[in-house]
C-alpha cells in the first residue's frame, strides 16, 4: 500500500527500525539523552532559541495544551476559521473560557495579512489563534510571516497550528515571533503518529504562569522537569521518540531547508500537471498548500468511490473531504519522505481513477510528472 | 541492562518486533481490525462486556480523562490517599471543581473497606476516586472487590486508577460494578508506554452526558467515533497500538488468570525471602503489593546511592522513592514478562548492595529464590 494520507506518513525503515528498540526507564541518564536529542533538533528545525517540548499525545493535545496555558476565562481571542483544524483550534478556546471572534475565511481560501489587519484594527486582542496550513482543506495562509507580525505589533500573543506545515513551508518561530508553535510528529517530518511538540516564547511565559492550567497539558510542570533533569512530568511514549529521533536525523542529513525546498518543489510540478489535466483543484491558486493537495469531485461523485479505487486497484490510500467539504474532495498528502517513483504511481493511480469515474481530463499529462521532477535533480 | 522499574516494563522481543512496522491510515479497515482486536482483548482481560477506548496519552491522561468526563463542578468527591498516584487523583478532581474529601491514610497501608465504610457513613459523595494499588509505595488496597461495593451501594459513582493493579491483580470490572477503570499500557500487560486505557460503565454514561467535557479527552466524541466506525476521534498512536496488541496476545497465550496468579506467586516468594534477610520492607504485610516491591532505606542511606550501585554494578535499573518518600526507599517491579532467571538477578544485585550498603542483612537468604520459585513450576 501507497500511504499518502495527509498523516499519518509512510516512516522510512531507519525510523520503523528504531522504534524496536528496548524501553528504557523514563528516569535515567539514557531519556534524558533522548530527550534532549529530540528538544535540540527541534530547535534546529523550528529555528528556536525557546522552550522545547515533546508530549505525549496526538497533535489536538497539542493544541488543546497551549489554548489552555494561554488563554484566561474572559480572554479575547481571535481565531480565522477556514477548514475544520481553524474551527478545532477556536472550539478549544471557547472551552477554556474565551471570547472568540471567528473571521470566517471561505474554504477555497486562507487568511492573508489585509484581512487579519483590518480586523485587528476594529477591536483589541489579547490572543490570535492562526492555523499555518489547513490539513482539512489544502489551503495556506498567504505571507504567514507578516499575519504574525501584524497581530505581534499589536501585542496580541499569537499561538500557531503548524502542524501540517512544519517542514513541509517555510517556518521560523523565533525571527517570525510565533509565541506557541504547535506540530504533529507523523507530518512532514515523517515521524510515527502520537507525539506532540510545541515551542514556548519568553511572552507566553509569563502568560501561561497567570492561566489555570489542566492537569496532563500543565507546560510549567513540563518547564521544571525539563530544567531540573531532562525529563518529561508523566511517563513518555519512548519507542516514538527513539522513531521521531531518527526520522528528525533523516531531515538533518538531508538538510533542514533543502527538506523543505524538497515539498515545495514536488507541489508546485505537482499543481502544474493538474491543472493541465484539468482535474479540478479544490483550493484558489494562491492559497494552494503545498503539503495537502485537495482535488474537487463534481456532484454524483463520492470521496468514497474514488478512494476505495484508488485502494483497491492501485493500492493508494488517500484521504476523503472533513466537515462541510465532506463527500466532495479528495485529500493527497505531500509530505514526509518523498520520492519521484512514489509520486508518479500515487498520480498515475489518480490520473486513472479520475478519467474513468470524472472524465473531461487530458489523461496524458502525468506523463511529464517524471521527467519534471527529475529535471530538479530529484530522485 | 535489566528494567525493573514499575513502568515502564521490558518488552518482550515480539512486541518490540510488532512495533516496526509500516505505519497505516488511521480511517481505513486495517486501523479499524487493530482498534477492534485491542478492545475485545482488554475487554476479556479486564473482564468488561462495557465501552472500552485507547488513548494516545500516558496513564496521567486517562486519569484526567477520567475525572473530567465524570466530574460537574461541585461534586462531592472522596479519594483516599495513600501516595502520589492517589494524591494526583485527587487533585484533578479539584482542578475539575470537585468538592475533595481527602481521606489520610499512612503510606505503608492503603485503604480498606472498614475505613472507606466509615467514611461514607459521614456524608454523601457523587463519586469516589480510588487507587486499587499505589505505584509510589508499593501498597495495595485491601478487598478492593468490597471496597468497590460500599460505594456503589450507596450510589457513589467508582473510578478506578487499576494502573499498576491491572494484569497484576486480581480485578472484574463488570461484577466488580466499577465505573471506569484506568489502566496505562506499559505496566504488568508489558505493552509500550505511550497508551492509557479506560473502560466505562453505563451508569458512568449517564454522568458523563451531562459533564462539560474537555477536548482532547472527551469521551462522548471516543464513543461516537468507536461507534460509527471502529476508529479513535484524533490521530491513534498507530505504533504502540500494534505493540500493545501483540503484548496482549501474549498475555492470551499464557492465559488471563495464569498471568495474574504469576505476579501473585513471584510476589509472594520475593516477600518470604526479603523477610528473611532481614531487609527493611516499606509496606505493612496486609498491604504489600504484588507488582511493586518497596524496601526502606536506613538514615543515611539515600535511594540515589543504592539505585546508582544497582545500575553500574549490576545493571539493574530499579526506581526511588517519590513524594514524601524520596530518597528514603527503592522501589522494584514485579511486573510484565516475568522470568525466575531475570527475578534471581534482579534479586542477587539487590542483596548485594544491600549488604554492603545497609548492613545487617542476610545475604544468604536470597538463595531460595530460584529454587522456591522452581518448585512453583516457573521458568
Amino acid at each position: 500500500m501507497l500511504l499518502v494520507t495527509p498523516g499519518p506518513t509512510e516512516l522510512h525503515e531507519r525510523v520503523l527500525a528504531a522504534m524496536s528498540k528496548q524501553v528504557i526507564s523514563h528516569r535515567g541518564p539514557e531519556l534524558q539523552e533522548l530527550y534532549t536529542s529530540l528538544v535540540e533538533k527541534f530547535r534546529k528545525l523550528l529555528k528556536t532559541d525557546g522552550s522545547v517540548f515533546v508530549l505525549a499525545c496526538s497533535a489536538t493535545g497539542g493544541i488543546e495544551c497551549a489554548v489552555s496555558n494561554i488563554i484566561n476565562r474572559g480572554d479575547k481571542v481571535l481565531t480565522p476559521v477556514f477548514g475544520v483544524f481553524s474551527e478545532r483550534f477556536a472550539e478549544a478556546a471557547k472551552f477554556y473560557g474565551a471570547e472568540v471572534t471567528y473571521v470566517n475565511i471561505k474554504p477555497q481560501s486562507a487568511p492573508s495579512p489585509e484581512i487579519i489587519k483590518k480586523v485587528l484594527e476594529e477591536k483589541t486582542y489579547d490572543v490570535a489563534l492562526l492555523v499555518y496550513n489547513e490539513t482539512s482543506t489544502g489551503t495556506r495562509s498567504k505571507d504567514f510571516k507578516e499575519i504574525v507580525r501584524v497581530c505581534k505589533e499589536r501585542d496580541v500573543l499569537v499561538a500557531v497550528d503548524a502542524v501540517s506545515a512544519a517542514g513541509g513551508l517555510p517556518l521560523e518561530v523565533d525571527t517570525w515571533d510565533i509565541d506557541v508553535c504547535v506540530i504533529g510528529s507523523q507530518k512532514c517530518y515523517a515521524g510515527p503518529p502520537g507525539l506532540s511538540i510545541l515551542t514556548v516564547s519568553e511572552d507566553a511565559w509569563h502568560k501561561i504562569r497567570s492561566a489555570r492550567r489542566p492537569f496532563y497539558f500543565d507546560l510549567i510542570k513540563y518547564m521544571r522537569f525539563y530544567e531540573e533533569h531532562r525529563e518529561t512530568p508523566f511517563t513518555p511514549a519512548v519507542n516514538l521518540m527513539y522513531g521521531m529521533d531518527e526520522a528528525l536525523n533523516i531531515v538533518l542529513e538531508y538538510g533542514a531547508d533543502r527538506w523543505v525546498k524538497r515539498h515545495m518543489d514536488f507541489a508546485d510540478i505537482i499543481y502544474e500537471v493538474l491543472e493541465k489535466s484539468n482535474i479540478n483543484l479544490f483550493a484558489e491558486k494562491e492559497y494552494r498548500s503545498p503539503t495537502v493537495i485537495s482535488i474537487s469531485l463534481p456532484n454524483g461523485v463520492t470521496d468514497s468511490e474514488v478512494l476505495e479505487e484508488l485502494r483497491v486497484r492501485h493500492g493508494v490510500v488517500a484521504a476523503g473531504g472533513m466537515g462541510s467539504m465532506k463527500g466532495s474532495l479528495i485529500r493527497v498528502a505531500n509530505m514526509g519522505n518523498l520520492s519521484v517513483k512514489k509520486t508518479v504511481k500515487v498520480y498515475d493511480a489518480i490520473f486513472d481513477v479520475m478519467f474513468f469515474k470524472v472524465g473531461g481530463i487530458d489523461r496524458q499529462a502525468v506523463g511529464v510528472l517524471e521527467e519534471r521532477l527529475r529535471k530538479m535533480g530529484y530522485q
